[in-house]
């Protein structure tokens, strides 16, 4: 009883869904699905990237907390559009959200939207929200364990940034560990290192993300 | 009608915690249901705390996981009993999932039970698991804004573990901004800095743990 209730919730979601990608691709926009843990750093590597998006990617942002919008004023001073999605109690954004959500946007303005989702490592991955791709943060601080212990997250991505690299000396975070879970679960996904505070590993990050916006551009 | 749905399922975990909560108290048991994000360190502070308890408190412990049996078998390393959840999708555990686990635990040799949830700032909190009161985890490297970010989760809190403040000054974490943000939510969760690499703050949270135990033991 209980699971046909959720996929018919999981049902209607998609078809929502799939109405929101038909749009983004009408309008030529590459959408991505930021998740990761709280504080694992999704917002701060925004700010990072945007303000190194050539002039041709104009970006927006929609972000999606339980409560503030604290993120949606950080990522206002990198200057992009951006919207905060309050969920009250709901543990992910859902595509009904995002289609209220791109009202908000001057959407032929831009060519590139990043939907930071709400922290937490579990329950986004299982709603679509029309996103042309799927990037997870996860911090070194939470351990290399994490792509094991939660595989129905990293299952979906397509480049997991990970992040706090500055702090690699002060824990016993071990990268090849983190890649021996990550290959088990996933065996395609692009793995980057970044630290956001520093700013490094931004040049790699960046030029994923131009190969994987649109051919059609 | 997603929200009936909903208050049903809840509805039917709160009698099962509710007759949880009865055994626990025939049997003399505190439990406590111990909640964060993923990597904020909730077993290793168990690994820190369990074999600082007096011979008079034996524990046991559930441990609650997506996946992977990890981290119950760095808890049997320090000698008690530990059960380990797998929750397959679910993002939380429930009270089914604990009237399960306690038949494999000899609930006549211990008064003291730890229950760790799976790694989520936000899902876990609804679900009443018959505990006697809730510690949640919140490492400094997920930054001091968490509280008022995860309000559902911090106000359900009996005290509040600050781990990894070993790393305070590699971080801009400020405590005062974390306790302001915690304050606005909870105002009586006792709150404790710890480090659970360094080991420093467990004789406060075990002096906290003491005070709580059952006052009938």
């Amino acid at each position: 009883m209980k699971i046909s209730v959720m996929s018919d919730i999981l049902k209607a979601n998609d078809l929502l869904a799939e109405d929101i990608k038909k749009l983004l691709f009408e309008k030529n926009i590459t959408a991505w699905n930021l998740m990761g843990s709280p504080g694992s750093g999704k917002t701060a590597i925004l700010e990072r990237l945007i303000p190194m998006l050539p002039e041709t990617l104009r970006a927006a942002v929609i972000e999606g907390d339980l409560a503030t919008s604290n993120d949606a004023v950080r990522i206002a001073r990198t200057g992009v559009q951006s919207t905060q999605i309050n969920t009250g109690g709901a543990c992910h954004l859902d595509a009904a959200m995002i289609r209220s959500a791109l009202e908000e946007i001057e959407i032929d303005a831009i060519s590139i939207l990043f939907i930071e989702n709400v922290g937490n490592l579990v329950c986004p991955s299982s709603f679509s929200l029309g996103e042309s791709g799927r990037i997870i943060v996860s911090s070194i601080t939470e351990g290399d364990d994490k792509p094991e212990k939660y595989p129905s997250m990293f299952k979906t991505a397509d480049l997991v940034l990970v992040n706090k690299m500055d702090l690699l000396g002060n824990t016993n975070f071990q990268m090849e560990s983190f890649m021996k879970g990550m290959r088990k679960v996933n065996r395609n996904a692009s793995v980057l290192p970044v630290s956001a505070i520093e700013g490094t590993g931004f040049d790699s990050t960046l030029q994923w993300l131009l190969k994987h916006v649109k051919k059609s551009r």
